[in-house]
């Protein structure tokens, strides 16, 4: 066709679909569709490699560093000495790359339910990784997380929840209710710290983020929401810690003496103890989100498209 | 991120950048680049495969019978008797397909310049050449036209110049000047057709169109432009056969007994005499364009951005 | 917001969502709720205005002459001495404009319900009707065609259906039906010709096309269908002539005979006796969609969602 | 057009053609060329009316409070006793509206070089200024900022600078230098407070944001930039503060204590003491780029394409 320019567009849109992002795509790496959802990765001209599921926006190589920093080390560092990590779903390696940071890890233990998904980020994404499944410290196991956490007799002092979107149909869709956040108690260790990915607080259309925090205050005694602004969506996200025990404040130099002890910090290019205390720190209109949100998420009531 | 719904967007300009088309796609089959150009394969929702060159569209599936039946059946009706057929470009395959259907033809040699693209068509785009490269009459040469012209020594009754845009840089380029039609004489038996792809004769930009045809004009003494709506391309495409012999005017009934006595006309979709009366009628302003165009292509004045 | 380019694009999807077309937009002349329909009026960079009703394209600056041309003089030509002719719709005027071209044509009717829309688009349109509204042979009412042809005690030579999509809540919905069809009979002189604009023979989406032209053959004795390519709708575009009398199939000669007696041919850019044979002459595998056609629009089986 | 949906959709990257975000939009308001620059309002579906100028988002009704906000408060309260405020740009009118929220202010002038634009948003965006134009302690100046500010004889005690962005060509271009920041040195009272809108710390094109931090160094002997998320804009924007006397880093509760006592501090949404803090503690990687910044823009040296 008589044309000198041409673009292959990426558009996901934030949390409604008023609004989105577009990213121009320079070519298709892999489109695979697994027994649990499609899987393609992209090469992007802003962002590297793109990651979808489902043709859903998951991670963006040049900023995964962000989201994955943001989402790991909150956790990490407000547990007291974290050994044995559990890390459901997480599929490209990166929540297991930031966690082996930590050198008071023996065990991480990784269960996604999608093996072929993994197998395609481990040799596709290496910038994700970087190894980790390779790490002696490091089991990974192709089970469904809800199996996973009725069955299992081991517990741990860090839980990680990086899943997909609630949508209906999707294999996270049950692991965004109050039930299975009361399954979780099963596998944590006294004091154990769990970290949820909770969506986008986007100011038209809040809900899945305030009443996703919310299911999880139905839940845990103790919670602490937290935003990070994700280049690569364009928006604000939110991960929300949670636990059975105290979660106490951290300052900057608390934070920065935790992970000069445990890590080589200078590793990292987004998480330090000045960025904790950003990310603590949330706007006044999210505080007040919350603090009106009364609704939760149940299996009688799950995240509905409506919702969305 | 927090979407339920997405679009993978291709988005191929007309003729000019203010105005394109938007195919949605689910997915990407391949994407390759070979030693001449990228090569990709997408899945779209309306039409089915796309196949695109250096990301311009080139062919889609659930139209492409509109393309290459309206290409290739004008040349092959208006040859007295097509035995030998050569093929320039026409890396899909489709091409040829067409002109195995008429019985008459002993031998049709295609030269592509790039082999590995045949190759993937070959693989992943079976419903175009429908077996094609297989025939015994087929022969194919991995090798530069204006090589292969320059060194020939058989002649042939229908030349089908079947070329991606002549957009600078790409292996196209000299083949849309009046240096290369003067050497396509040299394969030329008497009283051969050839026929070009010409183009979008675009209301906007009319102008490769319409210097396309004319750079024909300076070449050969007898010319028939026609105009095929290709529904794909959201546009009109520009199609000119060409000859040293007079081109007689067919009408309906000629062309239906032609297609009967040489090929199992009722295989076509798209083409048969009232479609060739159809493609041979210009609308008035088209014919204007062309009455009133004095450029052309040359060595010296070539196929430039600024024209485009 | 940092950027140095960015682009307004309107997007409308031809037949079928899975694909479209985009304009570039430098800005807008207009956008006015009236009692019936959304108008908005844009400045377009390839196409001139482009005038929108509901958020669809209905014309564009620089092709409309394709669209009016096509759409009157078929109609026209075909009727012995069009004195009275009724437009129903056409608030551009571009229908009266082709219209009035007729020396024969004493008095022209148009009927359009939405008269703040007519009035829009005689301050902001002048190059469409270029005058038509003042001609002293005009007439104009401001009513629903419905009531109009119900009691109308006139009857016209020509009548032009030029309508919106049939979608449903809009107010050209029954005028899509076959009981419509029957009541336009009212208004018919003896040899009268009706000309409708009858939506798009999408390859991807042919239903609402033929379907459309099914219905007029329900209602019309001898009715004949044909097929123009509209540019800045990305699609061929259909219309059909049909009467209660004979329709001759008229060659370019004759054509051209009727033109050169009544109007001033040469101001003509599209139509002429060679674009008639081509509009005339569809593509064979239009012909076979119209000839499995059963279906119909009713008061019963309205045009709906889920047909279109 | 046979559509049944449509979009006019609003895009505008950020930092770097190859990311962007889009807005449907449901019409225009208003287009217009005012002898400086093109002015659009736009009705969006997500975030309210949108205002462009030279087609670039510049604020959208349902975000600007979150802009807003963070622009003028940290100024203000870093300032002991803002009495006397100069507002350069800022056309909507919202900033005026948060620098009245402060009981200490006698004064605030405003100078936008387009008194043609100030009108229209006067007309078109009340929620933007809320009437802050008609309050007596204000007044407006309709004039190029750069002769604004060489002729005045009076002294400001926070002065803010709220210009489009540093494109080539527009008003703004000068205002981006060193020698622009060195005259507004003789505008400032002692202890006065200077904040600036400073482009986005983009990920993937971070160089606008750093270079006009550094521009700001060069000058100013303190300076503390921040950053804030705008949700329209799809990305973290930059401001900076900036004075020749020490800025006091200022806590949560100091910052609730300077609102509690000049404004009516429930009325704002998105700034308070929590939020003061997340906005002044940049993600590392932030720091780390001014950290390595060196360049800065001078009238020898201004803000060029190849920067953006």
């Amino acid at each position: 066709v008589g044309s000198l320019d041409w673009n292959l567009l990426l558009y996901d849109f934030v949390s409604a679909p008023s609004d989105g992002q577009v990213h121009r795509i320079e070519g298709s790496i892999l489109s695979r569709q697994t027994r649990f959802q499609k899987v393609d990765i992209y090469q992007s001209e802003g962002f590297g490699k793109i990651l979808t599921l489902d043709n859903r926006v998951q991670s963006l190589e040049r900023d995964e560093f962000v989201y994955h920093e943001a989402f790991i080390h909150p956790a990490m560092v407000h547990c007291r000495e974290p050994k044995r990590v559990l890390v459901i779903g997480g599929g490209e390696g990166a929540c297991l790359r930031e966690v082996l940071r930590h050198s008071t890890v023996e065990q991480a233990v990784m269960v996604d339910i999608d093996g072929e998904l993994v197998e395609l980020c481990r040799k596709h994404l290496p910038t994700w990784h970087q190894g980790a499944f390779d790490s002696p410290r490091v089991k990974f196991l192709a089970q469904d997380a809800k199996d996973y956490v009725q069955e299992c007799r081991e517990r741990f002092d860090v839980v990680i929840v990086d899943l997909s979107e609630p949508t209906p149909g999707t294999p996270a869709y049950f692991l965004f209710t109050v039930e299975f956040y009361q399954l979780l108690a099963r596998v944590l260790q006294d004091g154990a710290v769990v970290t949820f990915q909770s969506d986008a607080p986007a100011l038209h259309a809040p809900a899945i983020w305030s009443i996703t925090v919310n299911t999880i205050r139905q839940v845990f005694p103790y919670t602490r929401p937290y935003v990070c602004t994700v280049p690569g969506f364009g928006s604000e996200w939110g991960f929300t810690l949670a636990s059975f025990s105290p979660l106490q404040e951290m300052d900057a130099a608390q934070v920065d003496d935790v992970l000069a002890q445990r890590t080589a910090a200078d590793k990292l290019r987004f998480y330090d103890g000045a960025t904790h205390e950003r990310l603590f720190r949330l706007p006044k209109y999210m505080r007040q989100w919350l603090a009106d949100e009364t609704r939760s998420f149940t299996l009688d009531n799950p995240p509905l498209d409506k919702l969305l």
